[in-house]
């Protein structure tokens, strides 16, 4: 344990404290609405922004300065994993997330790759068990190797679907061998570049084969976790088909699977989709989706994955009012599926970009659960709502009304709205709360 | 018949025309791909952009001259009647649209608001059997009043949800009763402005509520058309609950209605929601939601819904490839939901809007035609996908492959994709055919 | 004084305050940084959105409810300065700002029209009196009337721009006569719809011409406030002239009229060009342009001009910043271009409104003055940029070196940069400061 | 000559023909408005795109088949070399570009680039004396190396200026030894990630500062080419100081090298820059700082970089319409900064991608000639702005008209605009000129 040596713990020292490497908000055994922050807030650290980002853009060469850099291959793959659990272990942080890829480098055929991935999560089994760290979920990265150019799943060509659901299969052993919580797809490649030259129903209608395939064989290896699909709207493709979550929603339930997933919504991918974070979360609480999140945050003024670390309260605040609503997010957790900036190439930034993301998650849990224990925006949609739980409303609701009922109710009375939504004294109440909860 | 006294008809001319006043591509006589180009391009006259609009925006009051100025109330309502008709006959469109609101001015009730809908209903019906001209849809307005100011079947407030679901009732009357070939929902209004005080699931069940009670009560009186629910992402809400087709069609799925209704989509509400008009042509194509098209554009850097004339043939021609995919739009139209520029403000703009229109859309059929007829994009996906068609890839496709039998298959075998999309070669025929079709 | 009979008069109550009518972080006579509150923040409140505005949108028929309904004409127009007055008061707001048709109705001529303009200004003249009201600035509505749709002074059309000339002389009378610190240019329809029938050269220079004019007469009734323009990129035109600050700034360098205006930058604005409110407010200040500012925000998501009052606290942090940094914005203010909701259409709203925004910069003031304060970004700053103090970064900056020079320096060193720009560390302690300040 | 054996040679072979290796539409003998098209449309090949680019992007690994994939290094380079040469020849393109770092390797230090810089330079200028072609301008790669992360001429640490200096002052010499036209500077990370840590003064001075050294240089060493400065908005820095056209206009005018500079304009920059190209070309035109072009298209619903080639031919039309205006481009050209897809990764594609970019291009030619020689859109902006040509209008223009003389002349005369802008039949006639041109 020697790969961020300039960093022995970080601890709670609270919001007065200026020692940049210490929470300032976040106490994980603190209670909050009557369980611990640590319980509340599952983080956990994602493998491939920490463990393997090089800090390339398309512009710029690698610039990461790691302190495994110099090492290549298996050799590489196992200094991460220590250093994996070193990180984990300072930032008191219990889980993770991998893509298999991240893990272990590829072989020429999967059966070399396998065996590498073996090799690999052998290694990191062995530090989950004296550890006590716990895997959130893994996937399978289908998306950056040539022969995904054209999609996995959707893939025109059968054998890349063979190799996509080879990898599938494995990662579902993974999954199990090391205990997954969750198992995750993001079809990074399964959308379409031109509509010139795709079959978009094929495509679909495959894609929603390789999840009925998935089910199968996790009920036969006994794979208790749950399934979670990640919505994208674009990039790396110009059209991801999993856009947002009404559509992935639409999506599972047209192919029949809407019972055995729910939805990993990550907040840049909600903005690039045109919509909030919270509304995302929103959508997925309402149809009974809401598996996991990944808690990063996009820039409105660019139109790519920024995929930065969570820094606006706002936002944090709004989307644990969702999530403590849900009652909490069971199986799944926050993970911070977030980089630091390519000019923060030192060691130390990947502390300080979990650490402000876990601050920023832990006020918003404060803040959330002050507004829902004082009813403050409770109160106002019950009131708002209140017609229609008597009279001619609460017929509505149940069923009763019909268009002629409606009409003779109406047809003589005068309808104005004179009530006011409130939404800027809302808004002044949410920045009270932000600032005193 | 002399509002517009300065035009007597348009005729087609052909291309090499130099009269302003005349078609250049759409010559409704012409046969292609089996019938008639009038048969094809079922155009649509939008009553509240070509007779209703004044031309006022957020920043300027109104400024259209129209034949039909100095006319108030039911006269105004009346004049508009005979100027649409001698529009529909000058400009050879056999078929028109309308909210109810547009045709005649709302009273203090809706009983009296309905009585003077009935005057004008009478009036155009006449019209109807005098001309031939048909009503390819109707709707209700229930945006534009101020009781609807927080939403219609969402609203807060049962009276607005009963005076909604009774202008339903008239609507689908009206439809009985000029023959409509659909009924249209667009949401105007159904979304919200803030989180903060919305109850989206009651929102969205209740809106559904309203569906179901329309679906009953058409049956009751003998309604034959078909329904239409028309997404849209933002404006005038922020967020507006049919954002897109995937999320219209997830609504309709989640609340048993997908039987009941198809799609209305609009290009510039497909662009507003971060997608070509193709695509969400396309994706309700595949689901067999494609019901009718709104024909219009919206400029790529705004953010509003312009609602302009279409004018760019590379989608008119997109778009006629899935109508033609589609088997035509049946009961469906292209309704030109468009309207001229504020800065057109003379009546002789609206032919010159409809006439590019009209002419822009014929130009898409001839060589979404060609382009089919030549099965110049079926060629490449029937290649494309062929392995699919035997082997490993049909067994996929017929359900007989599992995760173990494809590792199986895929274990040894590297799998490297070569084999270029041709985006661009694609691009480069798709020129050739808009220009030599 | 009776239109706001439900409020006696805004107050500080402080953060802990419950009562929805009270500041909470605006205390006027509280001192920040050696001035007080009301020093530093020159709020004012705009006469069209507070005391004209109907709530009208593009969907939507006016709905407001203002005690001043029911009026008409001058009448109106006499009711609505009373009004003013007494919000002011309520308010606690020392400054107004108004177009000349906000306050008055046109008449048939422009001598009619300014007719009923003396009127009012003699009203309002008497109230200013009498309350020591102020007016932050003036301008002339040069958008709304049908005259101006193809522009003002970038009108095709010689009478346009005459009429527009004849405004802005008016309008600047009325500034000298009601003591106006300020006149602002927006360029409301100063743009263009489409290139086909535009000529761009024409119509800027023209502007220039408007503008020089203006200085003139400026110079010759002595009118002594500062020259502002507005810059907004697009709405209601599709590109409109004065795009953003820099191009703004360019087009008053080309003309020769960067040493008579400044400008007046609208958050709103900002974001529709695609930078931050900050970003134009900083290009502002480095420019010695930074004249006064439109406080309000748009939806990062939407992309028309919201006009939302500011409620986000990490703008007005940053944007109070950057003033601070100005040393004050001087003659400017912070003008409150900001509406109500449609959905918040009772009058108590238009406090609620008033409330967040001016808490907002209350609190953003506090936290920018302490950042300064503190030296937090200074510091990091002033050591990041160290190396152009001395050696060959100090000859860089004095002139001193060149290409030859630069390469003898460097030919044959190794330049590594391992220095990390910090961007989590700072955002982290951002929040510390917006939370603790 | 064998690199790309499955091609001879692009040939013109009309617009009927079914050979996809040939242009249907670029004749480069062909007269169009007096010149040749190969005149008309100096093309040039992007050696980063063209031969550099690997297909990676941000989620995927290097994907492309070239025929010169296996080798490494300087033979690497020299093998692109030899393939360029023949690339251009069978494309019958006579002009190419580039960044230093894509002709040849880095080495430790500069002295060591410089060398490699030298031998591949060389081998150029054989290749370019025996073949004829030429050098439309190359820059100097200053945003991929790490030591750039911060940025080059605007990075805080003065050892990156010098650097940056050196490559620029080798960039010179190197363009004066191959002939170069031009020299252009992109600010590939002139820009920031945060302003919390930028000063951005500082930073555009010192930008400013070595292009002022840079013209200092040029002039010493016979350097005859124009300089450009390319404007992109944003990517890969959050923002980029060379935003737009306007903004580097304002750039170049408040340091002093408005004389010494144009624009090179990017088609794709312009649209992240939320202008249309033509917009772009435009205001350069009207500043006389159109210098040339970079030739590609973005994705309107995509917000980044996608560089793709120019297929639009309304937009290609729309361009050409502007730079005949500007009397041609001169010393420039039109830069295929363009790239084919990640999923046309063979070498076959890289034609594909030319002749559908040089027939988009040679088709807009065509019709913007045919547009100009018709006077389609000069007749209705001179009939549109007549009114500046007499009486009042003429005065305004010859700077006679003040305020009062303006009032004078309006005070009583009612001012209605009654004429259409024609926005809809001009889009018409666009349509048809570019069908039938």
């Amino acid at each position: 344990m020697a790969y961020f040596s300039d960093v022995s713990k970080i601890a709670y020292e609270g919001p007065k404290s200026r020692n940049p490497l210490a929470f300032k908000y976040y106490n994980p055994s603190e209670v909050v609405a009557g369980k611990t922050m640590a319980e509340h807030l599952r983080f956990a650290v994602s493998y491939w922004h920490t463990l393997t980002l090089q800090g390339n853009d398309p512009f710029g060469l690698p610039n990461m300065i790691r302190p495994w850099d110099g090492y290549t291959g298996m050799d590489l793959a196992k200094k991460r994993v220590e250093a994996t659990f070193e990180f984990l272990e300072k930032m008191d942080v219990s889980m993770f997330c991998f893509h298999d890829r991240d893990i272990a480098p590829e072989g020429d055929t999967l059966r070399e790759t396998n065996k590498n991935l073996d090799v690999i999560v052998s290694m990191i089994q062995d530090y989950m068990k004296t550890s006590g760290k716990k895997l959130l979920w893994n996937t399978a990265n289908m998306f950056s190797n040539p022969r995904f150019v054209h999609g996995a799943a959707s893939s025109p060509y059968a054998d890349v679907f063979a190799f996509a659901a080879a990898q599938v299969k494995k990662g579902l052993e993974v999954a199990v061998e090391l205990g997954a919580q969750n198992y995750v797809f993001w079809g990074g490649r399964e959308g379409y570049e031109t509509l010139l030259n795709t079959d978009m129903k094929l495509e679909q209608d495959n894609l929603a084969r390789l999840f009925s395939m998935a089910c199968d064989y996790a009920d036969e290896i006994g794979f208790k976790g749950q399934f979670l699909l990640e919505p994208k709207p674009k990039e790396p493709t110009k059209h991801q088909y999993d856009f947002d979550a009404a559509t992935t929603i639409s999506f599972l339930q047209t192919h029949g699977l809407a019972d055995r997933f729910k939805l990993n919504i990550e907040a840049n991918h909600a903005t690039l989709a045109g919509h909030t974070f919270e509304h995302e979360l929103y959508v997925s609480r309402i149809h009974n989706m809401l598996g996991s999140v990944d808690a990063n945050q996009g820039d409105p003024l660019l139109g790519w994955d920024t995929d930065e670390f969570p820094t606006d309260m706002y936002s944090t605040t709004l989307a644990m009012y969702q999530i403590l609503k849900n009652g909490g997010l069971h199986s799944g957790g926050l993970n911070f599926d977030a980089k630091v900036r390519r000019a923060s190439m030192t060691p130390i930034d990947l502390f300080y970009g979990h650490i402000v993301g876990m601050d920023s998650f832990a006020r918003g849990l404060k803040v959330a659960a002050k507004l829902i224990e004082d009813k403050v925006f409770d109160n106002v949609i019950e009131e708002r709502y209140s017609s229609y739980r008597e009279g001619v409303g609460k017929d509505i609701v149940d069923g009763k009304a019909t268009l002629k009922s409606l009409e003779a109710y109406i047809i003589d009375k005068p309808v104005a709205v004179t009530t006011s939504g409130r939404q800027e004294l809302l808004l002044s109440i949410l920045n009270q709360y932000l600032l005193e909860a």
